[in-house]
């Protein structure tokens, strides 16, 4: 059975080091040439609206997926004829527009921030009397890691934060001050059983996932899976999803969700029984999901431009190194470490060494 | 870094997927054209007396290590010229010859059934005294998976047992009723650092593993983890070493010991936060050792000359299955299943299903 994914980053390395142990073989279509997944993978160069290549890859391809959410719509519809696609085309289209997106988050009574479609400035400010200050206007499509948004705090901001953003079709949402980030990573298979994995608390810093830290008795586990699942649901999802809220008070606000395996997730591969990528490989495939159980406590530290020495993070016997074999740039995800400990102070002292030893 | 790794397959394939993540690159010596890690490394094929190829190699590799114990001795003394090897020289000498081993095994006081060496069926004969009935006659090279011995019960057995080995110098040991198999994984750095694994219970059928099951209170794990530590000091050692033993009442026998990964290790994938294959890497590497805790309660079943359906080995929750990417041929080893439990009564239900589907 091969497995054939759009893009060849870590995310693509680290479905296929998930996969072989289950008899799998990879085929990535990425157009870097020092893709890092060609490591572990027969590597397609070239660029993904490429209808020789798309052909070759179904061709090769038992299934396809992918692992990042602006996959052209066009490269997925030409795919989509000849193998089987997952996540779902439907998802990949909500999740590409923001504004798509929380009016599905809204349908399905997944409580998000208060949002208005806006066209124009004139649009923009007729808005703000509905979304109030402050806020943030973001462009429906395109944005990633913080790129395509504005945070709007009094009226002044309005016109150049519409010209920032290139006056394109956009959304504006309420500015709700929340105390934490989470995410939660479901994985739903073609038979439709689905799983959940425990909370994860996340931290960023110049929009870039810094630190994730899950835990077996988050108080808001139950609400987080149970807004995943009506997502899971609605879109007949197939693969590993992950939906980002903040917390508010006794809310939980749908921010946006990836229809792909996640950076939040990736302490699932030492600190869960099975990890994501291994459980978005199962789903695909319509095999029975594995145990989403927390081991010990347990957290994860991105390496943003810098690799430490191997040696100092694994002196701590309970680090686990990830390394995508990336050349280090900044502001570049280079790899992440994983750490396990037996209690919440074990980890706490293992997680100050380790974040100075990331630059955190 | 690249590791190059003389055999390539499923132990060296297992290698590779652990090392990624370290940031490792592989290259595998292998003769057969269809060798289960060319899926993971670049493959050299060819022989392992191919000078041009073991050049190649060394040239290519910073480390090289190996897989399997029956490694010409005259490779790894041509390499050893260009690049480091581990495990050193002197444990892949003394595992090759059965009398050897037990000598070296009897100088550190580590116990052992009684042996005698024997260069005819004379000297065997004689050494009938001395090791009295039953034993077991075994060439001193060459041997492997139950191949190359011969039980005797009675002096009828001696002439034909003398001549099915061929005549070759042998080793005579007595046969000791023994309760269980068990053995230790231990590794050592080449910094000297050093950690041993929870002890394995093995059992075997017809010569080959087929089912190991570890616990983090067996009563013989200090003596079994002293007596591994003794080899690994003597030996200078670098890399997982697996020393098999028997036990009989309150005493330890020593077997026989693989100056390598070992199939008794694979359940250490799942149920050990540290993984035989990556310690045995970061061993090689000179990198601090990982934690080698058990993960609840677990155990490893071989896959033996069949695949079972994967849909049924993983509507366990619990069960993880290995696959090796190898055609199943009656008593070749394809793959194996990692379970994990909660609870010894967890685990015990769980390899009931398992052994089934496994074929045992």
């Amino acid at each position: 059975m091969v497995i054939g994914i759009l893009g060849g980053g870590q995310l693509a390395r680290m479905l296929a080091l998930a996969g072989y142990p289950l008899g799998l073989k990879f085929i990535v279509l990425e157009p870097a040439a020092d893709a890092c997944a060609a490591d572990v993978a027969e590597h397609l160069q070239g660029d993904y609206g490429d209808d020789a290549l798309l052909a070759e890859l179904a061709d090769k391809a038992d299934i396809v997926t992918y692992e990042f959410e602006n996959v052209p719509a066009a490269a997925v519809a030409f795919l989509a004829e000849r193998v089987a696609v997952y996540p779902p085309r439907q998802a990949l289209v909500s999740a590409q527009d923001r504004l798509d997106e929380k009016a599905l988050f809204r349908r399905l009574g997944i409580d998000t921030p208060e949002f208005v479609a806006v066209n124009s400035l004139d649009e923009l400010e007729q808005a703000m009397e509905q979304v109030g200050w402050p806020a943030v206007v973001k462009t429906r499509t395109q944005g990633y890691d913080g790129n395509g948004q504005a945070v709007l705090k009094q009226p002044g901001d309005l016109a150049p934060a519409w010209q920032s953003l290139g006056g394109v079709p956009a959304i504006v949402e309420t500015f709700v001050p929340f105390e934490r980030e989470v995410s939660v990573i479901a994985v739903r298979s073609t038979s439709g059983e689905m799983v959940c994995y425990p909370l994860t608390e996340n931290t960023h810093r110049d929009g870039i996932l810094r630190l994730s830290i899950a835990r077996s008795d988050d108080p808001m586990q139950e609400k987080a899976a149970n807004y995943a699942e009506r997502l899971l649901d609605e879109l007949d999802y197939v693969g590993v999803l992950a939906l980002e809220l903040f917390q508010a008070g006794d809310r939980l606000l749908a921010n946006e969700f990836a229809p792909r395996v996640h950076n939040s997730g990736h302490w699932t591969q030492d600190g869960a029984e099975t990890s994501q990528f291994e459980n978005h490989l199962r789903a695909v495939l319509g095999l029975p999901l594995g145990a989403t159980d927390i081991v010990g406590y347990t957290a994860m530290v991105n390496l943003v431009g810098l690799i430490p020495a191997p040696e100092d993070v694994l002196v701590n016997t309970h680090s686990h190194l990830h390394l995508y074999g990336k050349e280090p740039r900044p502001g570049r995800k280079v790899g992440h470490i994983n750490l396990c400990a037996q209690s919440r102070e074990e980890l706490a002292a293992e997680l100050k060494l380790i974040l100075e030893l990331a630059g955190e």
